[in-house]
């Protein structure tokens, strides 16, 4: 088993992608990616955001995926075609027309997504013009592969895209693209995974679910679920090998989990990689929901910012926690070094060394068995520039 | 009905109180407050944080509010004593028993309140000198309320005290402390308030209660709800004016609504005093919680700070509350101006100015009779650079 970030959505037998510059966005940088499924295959599941303002190509797409199928998805930077009212929506339509058109397919076989500001029309010649370009371009390997990834990036400063390649022949790969609204259950984050394994049609959904909630769903930069949020896997079955469940997904989610460590790598503003993890909860859900109070307590990610073994910030934020314990029994543990002992000053926080990339804290409830990690990052100067400069 | 900041904690009669240096800072600055009732009455309640982490003076004040009787509070800054073991637990005893003996009263009388870094013992000695040398120094009046109130002080920049006078002649005055870690359900705010009025036993804490969340559980400047968090009412009849529970309750939370006025405008980093109210909620707790979403959303904060009438960013944040509407009537005026109608755009966004001080969003859900408020501040590189250098 190889991971290889050199490869990308286009790396899988049965897919071709292109990445181009459709003059959506102002500054004339690449902003609309095309991936086709040639199929013999066209398995396909989607995970949307749970945001209840969704925007017109999420319910577009969650509309065309009820068949379970998808020859093509093409996905656009420079405007989420959110809060954008029956005119968005129609947008949405006409984007996925005009592909089915140059590709020769129903408009029911293409998704749609886009991202950006929201509550601004995209422009539409743009889009189309934009689509006759891209369908010129698609073809298959890391060069298409890392256009398409390319192309969808809006505050972030690299493309991410990974690929997995079984000794037996069959490839996992895609794209990923987030850096701020980096939330719980999605973040404003687009991601296209291509897999030419034959697979179950029934395990396409659950096999992504899985992936999904153990790695994208883990990630929390700022706690913004946004409207946009979507991972699409398109399986062509191209390889003509026979992949189990269980060994897809644990493939699909290895792939998963090093698109998101991109996207914590490259949130905005980031200066710190934070790794929360609670054990001793009374079940796993609750040990995530403590994790989640911590890597979301803006307190705590200033001190992580600071490089400051700050233990008192992180008990008061797990206190607050939906969770049971008993605070005498509370310990926490900052970069290996036991700073909270029996809810009292533990190992001196001086023996604790923040000041590399990598902060790693470990909360024991002592209350359960169960246990979670969500992975998260400082609040950083850069974050309030970023944020404050960029009508997103 | 008079509103007088000039006056505070030692106002009404029957009350003296105290602010002196006592060495538990290291800086030398004002650390350690006492408030007495000299009565005739003692009737006394106590509002306390949610979080599950509570410090030592917590776990004291509420043990000995089960009374519903309190002859003094004794405060300090310097030193949360959180986390603290039940050692720190002795010493909010040993605080409490010292009260006690300097006045003549029971330690059972005295309530206990600090604030401070959490996770270090107080220094006991300079506690006791620091009793000692309040004592000395209680008084009546505008001055001593001024002494009390800036001893409580941490990163606050300014004393926060304010006074009711009635025509007939009762007062209720008080102080708040609180600059970061302001949430709902209380702040890392500690606030005393005394009254001379004669009101039934029964009627303190249903009072307090009511008071403290219309006003105090509406304040939310980062979401962190601390470990130490209380408001102590004092009553000492004294007035002689018997005054009913609702028009006490209507003064009460017009002093605390001035006090969080003034947390407000002093929390950490603060540009922005920003006010979220949704409207047509299901009902008002789901309004409430609406608002605290939005309030909560870094981006949305990092926008105010920006003066950047970004709706989308609001319209994202609301989409992630637990409350149901349909996206399709959404509104959202910023500062007057509509400029989201209908979940899509409305009035151009560069019509909202919002380069002032103050910042007026108002939601309206169109599902339902429901309305609520949360006062918030914006996320500037002050809130960054002040959490991030001091270790609380």
């Amino acid at each position: 088993m190889t991971i290889d970030r050199a490869q990308g959505v286009a790396s899988a037998q049965g897919f071709r992608a292109a990445g181009v510059a459709a003059g959506i966005k102002a500054n004339g940088k690449p902003d609309l990616t095309l991936v086709v499924n040639d199929g013999p295959a066209t398995q396909a599941a989607g995970v949307f955001t749970r945001n209840k303002v969704k925007a017109a190509p999420v319910l577009w797409s969650q509309q065309v995926l009820t068949t379970g199928k998808l020859k093509a998805v093409v996905l656009n930077s420079g405007g989420a075609n959110a809060c954008t009212g029956p005119e968005g929506f129609q947008d949405s339509h006409a984007t996925a027309e005009k592909v089915a058109d140059v590709l020769g397919v129903g408009a029911i076989d293409v998704a749609v997504c886009s991202t950006g500001l929201i509550g601004e029309r995209l422009p539409m010649d743009a889009v189309r013009s934009g689509i006759d370009l891209a369908a010129k371009e698609l073809a298959s390997g890391a060069d298409a592969g890392l256009a398409a990834a390319t192309a969808v990036m809006t505050t972030d400063t690299v493309p991410k895209q990974t690929a997995f390649t079984h000794a037996d022949g069959w490839v996992i790969g895609g794209f990923a693209k987030g850096a701020g609204m980096c939330a719980p259950n999605m973040a404003t984050m687009l991601s296209v995974i291509t897999s030419d394994a034959q697979i179950d049609p029934a395990a396409v959904e659950p096999a992504l679910r899985s992936a999904v909630e153990f790695t994208f769903n883990r990630l929390d930069v700022d706690g913004g679920t946004s409207t946009n949020d979507t991972v699409l896997l398109l399986v062509s079955g191209a390889s003509g090998v026979a992949v189990s469940e269980a060994e897809f997904t644990e493939a699909l989610s290895a792939v998963c989990a090093d698109l998101v460590a991109q996207l914590q790598a490259d949130a905005e503003g980031v200066t710190k990689h934070v790794t929360i993890t609670v054990n001793g909860a009374a079940n796993d859900s609750e040990a995530l929901a403590a994790a989640r109070i911590v890597a979301q307590d803006n307190l705590c990610k200033t001190a992580f910012f600071a490089s400051d073994p700050n233990w008192g910030r992180i008990a008061m934020a797990v206190g607050n926690a939906p969770t049971d314990f008993d605070q005498q029994k509370l310990d926490i543990t900052i970069n290996g070094v036991t700073v909270c002992r029996a809810g009292g000053r533990g190992e001196d926080r001086s023996a604790a060394d923040l000041t590399g990339r990598d902060i790693d804290v470990v909360i024991d409830l002592h209350a359960g068995e169960g246990s979670g990690t969500i992975l998260t990052t400082d609040l950083s100067h850069a974050y309030v520039e970023e944020n404050s400069a960029y009508s997103s």
